[in-house]
């Protein structure tokens, strides 16, 4: 993994640890420009925030502020979780590249497969952590987690 | 078109023209249970609120906030521009089956298409009102409207 990646990553899941922490929903993500610049970052805010729209990447692009096209399009997602319907199509909505995603075994709704066919490159770490924090909080509070997914 | 059709829209175009009137991007969506109930309303905020994932469609799920998922199975989305890619995909997310578009002449990023492929009905009105409001708007801000469709 490159360096740029490690902290892309590490940056999401402090997130997703203090979402966890704060009893929230522990999706954490950022997006960090391809030379490296931390444009923002932000978890899940369900709970903390009574709110249905921002999850992890919603929170990060709404951290980064308005952007010109040409900034979204040389940086990259990094989210502890495989993207949602709604997070995929932010993603195509700024055609963002690039999506590194923590794991995609807690839950999947096709979005890596949507991102790869408009030609986004889908890269998925399988994290221990990112896995180990969704499943303890799935065990605490399933409702709120279905909640999340619509279900 | 219904009753409660009417007043969907209605609400939707009443927060697209405030948006408007506040200098911002006149797109306006409400969120109606089948049963004719209001469960939330907004508009575009980007200008406003210097936000790039409030738009219209968004901010009225905010506006309604946490509901459980066989509220939204219950709901139509009413918005006054053809929805693109992230709030086509926060439709799905809730399993929201209807969608009234006030039109789509003005921008469409083929959420239609992938809503309908999942069995989400769409209704397109060609309301002259949302386009003369998008019309006025994008000939005065080009710059703002290319952001807010990342392009
Ligand atoms: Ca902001
Ligand atoms: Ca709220
Ligand atoms: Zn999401
Ligand atoms: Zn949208």
């Amino acid at each position: 993994m490159s360096s740029i990646d490690q902290v892309g990553i590490q940056i999401a899941l402090t997130q997703a640890r203090k979402s966890f922490n704060e009893g929230g929903i522990p999706i954490g993500c950022s997006l960090i420009s391809v030379n490296g610049a931390i444009l923002g970052a932000g978890h899940n805010q369900r709970i903390q925030k009574s709110s249905p729209t921002l999850h992890g990447e919603i929170a990060a692009l709404e951290d980064a502020g308005r952007l010109k096209a040409g900034v979204y399009r040389d940086a990259m997602i990094y989210t502890t979780l495989s993207p949602c319907s709604m997070c995929t199509g932010a993603i195509l909505l700024y055609k963002i590249p690039r999506v590194v995603i923590g794991e995609n075994k807690t839950f999947s709704m096709g979005g890596e497969d949507l991102l790869r066919s408009h030609g986004v490159e889908v890269v998925v770490l399988d994290n221990e952590e990112c896995k180990k924090l969704m499943a303890k909080f799935i065990s605490e509070k399933p409702g709120e987690w279905n909640e999340d997914i619509g279900e």
